[in-house]
């Protein structure tokens, strides 16, 4: 089987790690690639890492050239993709948005986070939500996924085993979250230059960090009930990597081992999370540039906080390489083609 | 005036941040700086950043030399300043230890967690824990000082206002702390590798860091009750600085502007804390080099948990330049003597 | 004595340095830093390391005001000042520019790198160049300093014992010089991202760079003929530093004794060269924050190659700090004043 | 066809990268790998992105378990292998060295620059070095391959065109080498530390390297007669990628277009060096995790100096990846295989 395959926009990093593990899926095949600023720039001039790998250039927007494609994926910046899926899936081609515009079932609540009007909240309903680990049966059949964000992955499959055993508190949840530079995009800006963002640590958009309702819709959806949560964010002086750090108070005491086997249990035929033995911590740099999740979870001092390390790298799976894991579910593929890869250490 | 001055130990990076402090204070005369390890080797030689303005060379350790300076820091691992504090107060010496040998009033949760017997249990009612804002009145009183540890100074500084107001559910706090990794000292070990540790993030020592005891014994003072605290150490790709992101529960409904001004009265007169505007987040690079400690307070959403944000130099505040100021308190200076410097941004 | 400064520019990586060294000067005293884009923004809120330390806010640009001034910096883009000094000189205010427009002699050699017309080439027989290890007593008498360039002051203070001395082959010097991505500025642009700059090493300019005009003008007059120089730069992972390694042909038969003593009795009264001991190198760290050069110099393997290794902070002795130490000559300080700072390191 | 492997040591940097190169090889079978102080530890409790990749222990020593094998690679400190080869040569295994027991030709000079008695020194005019792009032919029947040196390959493959073509005068050549500190290996040393290596540059040995007789080597039998090499080390801040800046004088007018030419000729048959367009300049990020040389040459200014540029990630094409394109020669696979990675960028 062959996938003939569009991607919109693709000049920035989730882009160019779209490409990189496309370039090594065996079904692939990249058609069309547009980008309205780079028109006529070969990809590879831009990325010279696919140099030799890929050989075509980006091209000016092309609804045609899109239509004729298996699957079209939006590596663009919100509010793009809104405006180009309805004609996309009247033609018939599936598509996975890496960006937000479909991740939030609730249209009034997306305007209020994204500060403009949704262009066709008609298909909020039918966007299946691109967490494979919770959803897989709704992706395998939908035409449109809402590819998640980055933080709201790596705290949903961490809180997820907890949630649906119901031994916590959900009116206490706390996400200290810490992310790599690369999250904030390959924009021009001050704020994450190497002068700026190397060599120091901050909080940022502690008042209200647009993955907060993403995370809050995900963890009410297992938790079948509202939970409170507290999310705050913060920028990391590297390149790759999320790291979230979990608290909760458990409602009930379960041990140490019970908490492991707990994590073991949900996770066991997951492809692409990895519960560590008990007594280790997950490092980022452990899963650089492959799609896993490694989870551990720790009860500090037999205190009755639990607390869950949960690191992935932000533009694998949380971003593109979960992009094509949802590509694989929607073409019957198995869910690990072109994934296989081994995360780049040191 | 000028005060004599010894230490003891000063090859770490502690040491040279403490060197760099004192060669620039107007009234510190450094006499003698002791190593077993580098005997006879010029300061400056192991540390060219001091080349012109540290020209004595490491000594034999030697009591009779540190028995006739007015003040002796020690800059030694855990478990050496022990060994020679007795001898040195008799003599009339004056004793700042930057390890944590007097830092914990009870002895056998010492040795519980530093894993050896305590030399001299009976100065650890004398000693005096050398946190400023807090111990102010009784350091200038004393003879010796525990200075504090890098995380207990961020994380103590930043719940400080909301303990003593009373404000919040003092069974749920929880500090979230990140620091570069000269925390880790300057120790050949593969951990701190820059091939190891840079570009990565890893929470560590998840089970147990030796500085929760120090701060839950800090915490409990101030608020002259026991608190229930869960503390997550994780070490960032950097050299210096501390962020501790705190978690509370108000037990009162505090408005946004009502902490702020609680942090902003608590702080008024203290010369090295600075609470930042609201809507603001504290930089680690903003004080680097300086012994300033950052603050900023938020209630996210309006809901019922307050977030504190505090950054500092952990080797500064965190250590040398703290304990420069309790020198200068010690010796009835001016606290800001030698420590009026600004942070090197970029 | 007292002398009123005004800054025009002063919102870059250049400017806050420039502040940050000002601030701690015994004599400065900052009167106006003008800014359009920023004006009305205090200065601490752009740079929170000066908080406590500069009160004043950026004012728009004000002739008026900056002619009230003994000294008036232009920390601007090139092509800034040139419009603005002529009215400056002629009020009577002495200047400093730590940018381009006054440090190559020849208008048409300027107009040609910096592609744009000169608008004051009548100045720029009586700018002096700020290089003050050369040209001291010149400045001391100028009403106009053109500040030289970071790889410039690196590579003549590097060269000029060998050239002084007539010991090489000017007909094949080579500069290979690294620097630290401040040098670039604080500007949004993609290529100094930390998501494109971190982690990477590579040359840029290869085919010509700014300041080799520069650094071959300087090289000509200390050598009092032309030379010939083949200058590459390079962009380094860090912030702050540079470092060039030079290379030259030996004409005559110097011993690697006599090359150190060359350097040492060059330099011996400079108060910010260092020549380190032979064998040992330069570290850019070691002079991070301060207004050292230091500088190494080897003939590896007896081999007739010179190699000379020089370390500067390329935003100070590479510019803000070299501008106050101009500053000093002009107003008949002491030339460390306020300069007189250690190296943080780590 | 199976190929069934041996690793000896595999505890450092680069053996990790083998262990990662050979788990995704397709001909390739890990049958033991032996480390005598980590024998027992699975090989993914210590490197914890081979979590199910590899699922083997390290174990003891064993000649016998290696001499089962078809090839055995040393991944070991230098003076290691040839304590081991010859009996495993006896036994038919065939051997891939990536130490430099069997670099250098001349016994008395390795025994000179590694201040240790060789122990098989009757092997080393036997022993192939492994630079595919010059020795394919004699790599394909060889038993014992000596994998070359980070910075010998990225130097040799930059000069080898100007060479063969005999363009350049081979009096005066100097490399000017930047290595992320992975080449300074796996081990507990206060030299790398991200504390002490971290933002910082410096030069290293610039007395004598290790590789300087290595590349001097090899220059001298692609030229066919002894260079004059100038050879100087830095460290750069990061973790992986060598750039080297070569520099030669021409001793013939070659236009830049007829230097470029030469080095596509050079190497248009070449599967892993890239030449890049004229203008451009490589980046070590391009070759990250991959096994890629990418170069550039110019002429700069129109001058007689000609100027290379060459990047390798200095574990692959610098050390694993080069001995799995050995490996693959060795046994007759396509050159790429299990090597056709792209590099990861960000």
């Amino acid at each position: 089987m062959s996938i003939t395959i569009g991607i919109v926009g693709g000049t920035g990093y989730t882009g160019v790690e779209l490409l990189r593990l496309l370039a090594a899926h065996p079904q692939a095949h990249l058609q069309v690639i547009t980008s309205r600023s780079e028109a006529g720039m070969p990809v590879a001039a831009l990325f010279p890492n696919l140099r030799g790998h890929v050989d075509i250039a980006f091209s000016a927007p092309d609804s045609k050239a899109l239509s004729a494609c298996d699957l079209v994926f939006f590596a663009t910046p919100n509010g793009t993709a809104m405006q180009m899926v309805p004609e996309l899936l009247e033609a018939g081609v599936k598509v996975i948005d890496l960006a937000a515009d479909f991740r939030l079932h609730d249209a009034q609540l997306w305007e209020q986070w994204y500060a403009m009007p949704h262009a066709c909240s008609h298909l909020l309903p039918e966007a299946v939500y691109g967490l494979p680990e919770i959803y897989r049966a709704e992706i395998a059949k939908a035409r449109l996924v809402a590819n998640p964000g980055c933080y709201p992955t790596a705290v949903q499959l961490g809180f997820l085993p907890l949630l649906e055993a119901g031994v916590i508190d959900t009116n206490n949840l706390i996400a200290d979250a810490k992310s790599g530079v690369s999250g904030a995009g390959r924009k021009a800006e001050v704020a994450t230059l190497l002068g700026e963002a190397g060599e120091n640590f901050k909080a940022y958009k502690v008042d209200g960090h647009r993955h907060l309702p993403e995370i809050k819709q995900g963890l009410t959806e297992i938790n079948k009930a509202p939970v409170a949560l507290t999310f705050v964010s913060h920028l990391v002086p590297m390149i790759r990597g999320i790291h979230a750090t979990l608290y909760a108070k458990l409602n009930t005491d379960l041990s140490q081992q019970a908490l492991q086997k707990l994590f073991e249990d949900r996770y066991q035929n997951e492809r692409f999370v990895d519960v560590l033995p008990a007594g280790t911590t997950p490092e980022t740099r452990s899963v650089r540039g492959n799609n896993w999740c490694r989870l551990a979870v720790y009860r500090p001092q037999g205190a009755d906080t639990v607390v869950v390390l949960s690191v992935i790298d932000n533009l694998v799976k949380g971003a593109a390489g979960q992009a094509v894991q949802n590509m694989n579910i929607l073409f019957g593929l198995a869910e690990e083609t072109g994934l296989n890869t081994i995360a780049l250490l040191p």
